[in-house]
């Protein structure tokens, strides 16, 4: 076998044995396969596709170069959920402690912020004292113990996705759907979970910028997975606008805790500023609810999860994993509100208006100057920078209204974000019409 | 400037500018584009290919990695011819000295056998003593007194072309026009010709299998080679069997030498197995003649250069070349049809019938194994080895009559060899219709 062509045969069109992949893959790994061949093939997958065999076949390649979890002797079912990324998205934040009150253990590995969407990883940092760097160990008894843990990929975890994907980054072939794909499952995977709920984001601040895109990859996602045994199912959501109210690392964890708060759902919750990041967050948490075999469809998932939220368990539970992880709840509690960046700016509204738009790329690119995101891998972040906004699209305001109020880590950073954020708030005379938040459920194609 | 955007440009369908292409080729010569970039950026241009104007715009990049052959001070016209290679195809030993003959200067750098075609510089070899690694000032005395040169590509000569065509060789890239295009043009604009007639060959010998792809990569040299200043036109013709009756290396200068003495057109030698070959050599010669502006047509240029064949002047100025480079012409004309290997076999024919046919492919793959070519760029080459025909496709055999002659460099070779030969020739009971040599000449496209 040659990787010519094995490269030679996807380029015109051909399909590759597990064999085929398997020589590249692990070829690439051990250094025998050439950077050159592997970007020439990622090339020629990006113009020819993979079916969901070869999708898959080129998942358990990936999977097979490093250690999976092994989650064996904790009590299941095992359920995660996977977003593409996201401005303001903090579900993952919520999910967790809320699917593990319902006796699903959940052991998510997240990622951090990269160009304009943020990570959960960098998010839990803010937290004083928060470790994310678990070991296995660790990973395992913090899932006996509290029903859930947060943590990074490890080194161990599917080299090739490592090698793979920085590759791809300078190569030009981030761009591909059976790629994509084997990059997320293959993770996945690795963490040992059973049951896999998909947040396919489309729009400005997604990284598929139309539903159409979304779909595509949602589709390959889930039948790939299914191919690879896994129970999944993957929701098309909206990202055109932030999610929530707060874009930050502390600012985010402070509107989790809010929404985690018995409180949200009983008083003015459901009118809150976290009105819509909540009903994607529940969207999810009920397909959760089902794929972990608590309720028999999301219906019965939805108002499982509503009455979890209401009875202040997966608060408890989110506290006690703060402790679990290295943190202090206590002195969490008495950060909230307060702990900010002194380097700050407010945002007025510009005319008597409607806010008809705000533009989730504009504002996650702003949120990388202000020093919450990266746009290099090994960039630090700033736990106390962010934006809160006052008011949301379809909110009608006054010409000088206060709208966001902004923490940046330095001068710098406050100057260059501002011109952003303001640009990236429209008006309007007419109220706009609310956004389908979620646009569809995509399930395995049938057969 | 990032390599990066530029390959996602191309692979978008975008038209590169002139200074993204050389930010690419020349960043890759100093190290600073990495190669797994430049193998993505092949893929994406084997998939969306390029314009007459960016292929010329690489040509150019590709030429300014190197010198440029300085010809001044020499009396010109300067044409040469490039053939896309074949098998038995040894007209360039002929068309340099006829067109020298006719007062154009032919510049001639020639390649080695690679793969199942063989390589002009292999054969001229084969001549003891003959030296194809000429200096650039000997070149250019050489062909001031001869009125042609042949020799090598030295390293200063286009070297992005080498690490370029290395490197498509490994990535599964060789089979893009444009890269192709870029490929020989620069090495025949380097050598410092004005005129350039271009043998583009289609059939199982040939780079390309068919005439329709032929015809593509025939049309881009030509438009490319326009806009590059070159007066240049293109013949496609046929390499479904092999050229002439002799393959190997001092084989095809006998043929050569054979053809070259004057007796060819005079007697016997229009009817000889030679036929076919000088077809093309004369077709091919005529368009020198036109673009040397020695005929205003090529049937003026076919007469000119019949004439000058008769006139006996191309074998005086072969046997002074030869003698220039380095070899003895006195000893080689002694070496006539007795410099052979002495591992030898006979083929006969299989039954009564009509040869219909012998494919250039499987006699091209044939002769590697006798030791005529070479399958890595490092393997050594006979001068002995070869195959002789005795008979050429229409040809009514009998059973058990010799069809060729085979010489080999060792057993193995010989023995791996005689299968794919005999089963290179096929049979028929009627005879075959005589195949188009010369499918049709291309010039540049309408503006």
């Amino acid at each position: 076998m040659r990787a010519v062509d094995i490269i030679t045969k996807k380029r015109d069109g051909g399909i590759l044995s597990k064999e085929e992949i398997s020589f590249l893959i692990k070829g690439y790994v051990d250094g025998e396969v050439k950077d050159y061949q592997l970007s020439a093939w990622a090339m020629a997958v990006f113009f020819k596709g993979m079916t969901a065999i070869e999708t898959a076949a080129l998942t358990e390649c990936m999977l097979k170069s490093g250690s999976v979890i092994d989650l064996s002797g904790i009590q299941g079912p095992f359920v995660d959920k996977h977003s593409t990324g996201g401005v303001g998205d903090k579900t993952s934040l919520i999910l967790a402690p809320l699917i593990a009150s319902l006796g699903i253990k959940v052991p998510m590995m997240s990622g951090r912020a990269l160009g304009h969407t943020g990570g959960t990883l960098d998010k839990l940092e803010s937290i004083p004292g928060y470790r994310t760097s678990l070991s296995v160990d660790e990973f395992r008894s913090i899932i006996q113990k509290d029903g859930f843990a947060m943590t990074g990929q490890t080194k161990e975890i599917v080299p090739a996705d490592r090698l793979l994907y920085a590759l791809r980054d300078v190569s030009g072939t981030v761009e591909s759907i059976p790629l994509i794909t084997a990059s997320i499952l293959s993770k996945k995977v690795a963490e040992g979970t059973e049951g896999l709920v998909l947040d396919v984001k489309y729009g400005s601040g997604a990284f598929m910028k139309n539903a159409e895109l979304a779909e595509a990859l949602a589709q390959s996602l889930v039948d790939t997975g299914s191919a690879l045994g896994l129970k999944v199912v993957a929701l098309l959501t909206n990202m055109e606008e932030p999610l929530g109210y707060k874009v930050g690392n502390f600012l985010e964890i402070e509107e989790c805790l809010d929404c985690l708060e018995a409180s949200y759902l009983d008083k003015a919750g459901k009118d809150s500023l976290s009105k819509d990041m909540m009903e994607v967050t529940l969207e999810l948490a009920s397909h959760m609810a089902v794929l972990g075999d608590k309720a028999a469809n999301a219906q019965e998932g939805r108002k499982l999860c509503e009455d979890a939220l209401k009875s202040g368990k997966p608060m408890e539970l989110f506290l006690q994993n703060v402790k679990s992880q290295g943190g202090n709840p206590e002195e969490m509690q008495k950060m909230r509100g307060q702990y900010r960046s002194k380097i700050t700016a407010e945002i007025f509204a510009a005319k008597d208006a409607y806010i008809s738009r705000i533009d989730a790329l504009k504002v996650g690119q702003a949120s990388v100057l202000l020093g919450v995101g990266r746009n290099k891998s090994d960039d630090e972040v700033s736990p106390q920078a962010g934006v809160e906004f006052h008011a949301l699209s379809g909110k009608y305001v006054k010409a000088g209204e206060k709208i966001m109020t902004v923490w940046a880590r330095d001068e710098k950073g406050l100057n260059s974000a501002l011109g952003g954020l303001q640009d990236a708030v429209s008006y309007s005379d007419k109220a706009p019409e609310a956004a389908k938040l979620i646009l569809k459920e995509v399930r395995k194609s049938p057969k």
